[in-house]
């Protein structure tokens, strides 16, 4: 960390900041600039350091230099980390597709999309049993019945299954039916939750924040690593900004970046990232191009029944369509499709 | 709602829309424009209609217009609420002042927090025992020892309590401790999370999640209205933007809105807002003249060996100068302090 | 355009709005909801009425339906609009080429550049004469000079050449000298610019502001076709937003967004969009699987002594390698590098 | 400006950093952390400095110590700047309130509006009469009759006058008419208007960018002062943000943080800054509590019939309540009404 004291700051105020830093077990090593004098603090630094330091009136900012997370970190582990759900592997230089409903309704739709998923190449299929929905007057899911309907179809497609879960008290329940447990955009930074699935022995997909930086991202896996729970997937699934057009805005950068930054899968989800059904096919081919692992796509054998985001849901054979031409993306990029 | 249909739409493409609503019990009003064919809804519109429509080519787009939330709007209860936090009042048109420290340390620390709190005229004592931190390396509160704390200091000094819960499990055991449950700016939009404190009969302070717009923020008070919980007091905290020359840009403009749509009490929290100490006291000082029902303001004896954000904590003599200026300003726009 | 009155309002209020309309040579279609009235406005709508209405204290909101825009528009147009530069067509199904340097600097490097440009199979030349500085201490063009400059490397190489006009009075100079004008992001609003550009017979490139929405841009547009100038290209360059870990965030789904809702041909800048050499290549790939019409790239002999940008632009190397990439993704897409 | 190695560079990519750096005349000062190296730059750092170094693929990051902006800084001129518009003084410690319309319309109307801003207590009279409009088939403005019609209500009741240039051929004709010539939001960083402000001999009003950082807000400024004119106002006129329910996202927290990083006054356009009359006087008063030199407001004698954003206009009975508030709320934070 670099610590930059103030203009006109006196040699008292500057004894001050060499002090704290030796009582917390660091040492300091001064730059005196043109304009301003700056401390760089050699040793293991803590995160409550920096708002230590600016609270001091002679001090102008401090300036982080080591990244916050260590796990996530590639620096830590060079190498890409593969995660297993069920038979395929995601992260290991091919495409995956996650598709299925926003939410679980009826067992024969259910499956009727199960059996699109498998029949058109898909790997995993998703389908919220617990709904996080802006409204309490929405609905909000099938719950625990919701699980069994999805555990079912993905075994009679054979296909490993996927789903959300919001609430600590539900981890465990969740994980005894699915094969990948999601955290979604709303509760990122619900550090409970991130405790929880932490120390459960399932790999867990871990969606963006809204507002989360592809730091802080990183930050919400690294609560999940720091329980030992290695199997951690990204998903971008777009971020808040001005824009009105599009629901959110997927920041498909931001899967390069996160790739860059750290060994975990980084995956993207253009359903919810864009919100409007017309926009998934040509986004999920720009995350394919710009090295997403994978694809978590929402379909629906009728989007305009579906009981929950039904303007982002694609039919069966859009989706179909989709998949085609993923396919190719991928392979035109070497990331052809996982072997199922 | 409106539905907006697209250019070029058929007869049949408007009958399918037609009968969706009547399958609904909805009826559907057409207005035939220059360039566009136009349904109003008539009907109790129910959350998932606009995305159903919505996944229909031809229907170009849907417009809301009754507002999504209902028990929080003030179309349904014109006249302010005021919610009683121990003796004092919030709501009712006075300036109520929450201050204490971010995080819960020392016994003689908090003492002297509460001491200050008191003698300078504030309301409310805050004490933060779990805390939210964006990295699981950084101190993460004294938990159930943080409360027994938190609630000897706020009775040594004859002043209400406040802290924040997390996790649904521990809704009742802070509920216990404390005389008002804050629900966290991450956790805005955790709705188990909401349903636990909707359920409970302590007055709730719900702050605004950093990617909520006010209509978000509503439908987040919406849930605990709708468990029963009528006492729910809005916070302020500021939102994700651009700008990082603070931490987060705390939206003023939120404040006139949001009681204008709403009953609820609305404060304002500069100092998570700015994370800025030098920041906090015109920033508090803008609350109050826009209208705020109260602020709350972190303290700390010695900001720079706070647990947690010192940077933005101020010194005592800085808070009993905050809260003189703010009571000034409040006598100014008619919203005097309230009486302890 | 709809508007929506306030609960409660009185026959008197909604007479005001509807002779409001009358005097306008408008007519007003009311619904009476089972929470709200609505009047559907019927007629041409003209820019100002939203704001007309939106100011009598018994309107509650107005709701546009037509889009503002109108000669940008697909609704107008529904076949795309082909924008010739020099030889090269863009915007007719293929994948385009644009790069060169962010400024101009010695005649040499322009040169070498010009040949890696056409020798890795790119498009069009650019280099920068006039340039947009956020510091006046910074290098600011060549101005005159550089365009020369740029002219003589596009003449030897056999390319058309494209750079930015900044300045009203400088419309005539540089379009004597270029193929294709830029309008920068910083100037996407100058409206004085837009109408100079627009009485120009030379193409337009018109780059998205970083605080325009998509609807926002197309209107600039609007700008440039009202004049008369019927040539214009858009360029998506990343939008502002809360990440920092890119210097903007290329909104890469503004891209499909804009072709849905406008014939005008679109292209992508992930050079500035990113501002991160090492996140041009992937995002570049990303815009044209997309459906991008092309990609604009920086690149420099030697990044790090270039005059300005240095950290997003390419090595020739990273270039030729991003060209031949970027050529399989857009065949993998059926979007073909267009013919030189 | 500091500049942090990547973690496994070698010696070889040390050596190039600093030969670079000497090669431009600055030192480097090495700091050996305990996982990365970071070099501080000893020197007169200049603006390309950090873009070349980041091109380097050894370099993980450059970060800035100094400000970019040296004739704005309070560092340079630690003394509040005031400067005089007629015979009113903007930034010596009063409240100060400019006002008129958006658009200049009829003689009648605007001699009418100058009467009330007169006689309310207003400073400074304001009037468009080239106005930057989003759409090309909005209203632009009266253009110079719009001037003289705005000298002559302002010479009336004895208020210097205020309004937009937008194009750098008519600084000179608008300078010729008003005290003080306001740069707008969207040509806040058109460098070559604000250059040619910078050559005129007149104080300039220079908004803030919808998407400007409290820093670049001051590199603007900063054009303006590095050409001369040393009597530039901030105006903060409400930011980007993804908040919809008001136009743009008022940054009152921007105003004390430019105040305390430049000497230069600081207003508030609460008018554009919210797009919503009914929450003018509110944001209104916040600014003057958060310490704005002044006010920028918007009234109309038949807001209903404004050329144009009559959705923000007060009208004149608002506008006077509203004046009678803020000169309260000035007084209560010791910045009593400038003396007309």
């Amino acid at each position: 960390m670099m610590v930059v004291m103030k203009k006109g700051h006196s040699q008292r105020d500057l004894q001050a900041v060499l002090d704290h830093l030796q009582e917390a077990g660091l040492s300091g090593h001064m730059i005196v600039g043109v304009e301003r004098t700056v401390i760089g603090v050699i040793g293991d630094v803590y995160p409550e350091l920096s708002d230590e330091l600016r609270s001091y009136p002679s001090v102008d900012d401090t300036v982080p230099i080591s990244r916050p997370y260590k796990l996530a970190s590639r620096e830590l582990k060079p190498d890409d980390t593969a995660v297993r759900v069920g038979s395929v592997e995601i992260g290991s230089g091919s495409t995956v597709i996650i598709a299925g409903q926003c939410s679980v309704d009826t067992p024969e739709q259910m499956m009727a999309t199960a059996h699109t998923v498998r029949s058109a190449g898909g790997h995993v299929l998703r389908g919220g049993a617990f709904k996080p929905r802006s409204s309490p007057h929405s609905f909000r899911g099938l719950l625990d019945e919701g699980l069994h309907i999805l555990a079912e179809a993905g075994a009679a497609v054979g296909l490993p299954t996927v789903s959300e879960v919001m609430d600590p008290r539900d981890v465990e329940t969740v994980a005894e039916h699915v094969d990948l447990l999601q955290v979604g955009a709303r509760n990122a930074q619900n550090y409970f939750l991130l405790d929880e699935v932490g120390k459960c022995n399932k790999p867990v997909l871990l969606k963006r924040g809204m507002a989360c930086s592809v730091e802080e991202w990183l930050l919400c896996a690294e609560y999940v690593l720091a329980r030992g729970n290695k199997q951690v997937i990204l998903c971008e699934r777009g971020i808040r900004t001005f824009e009105t057009g599009t629901r959110y805005t997927l920041d498909v950068s931001s899967i390069p970046l996160a790739k860059r930054l750290s060994h975990l899968p980084v995956i993207a989800d253009p359903s919810h990232g864009t919100g409007r059904w017309y926009l998934v096919e040509p986004m999920s081919l720009a995350a394919v191009a710009a090295g997403a692992d994978g694809l978590m796509i929402e379909i629906h054998p009728n989007p305009e029944r579906a009981l929950s985001d039904g303007a982002q849901s694609l039919t069966f054979a859009n989706f179909r369509r989709l998949v085609e031409h993923a396919r190719v993306v991928g392979e035109a990029v070497q990331r052809p499709f996982a072997r199922v």
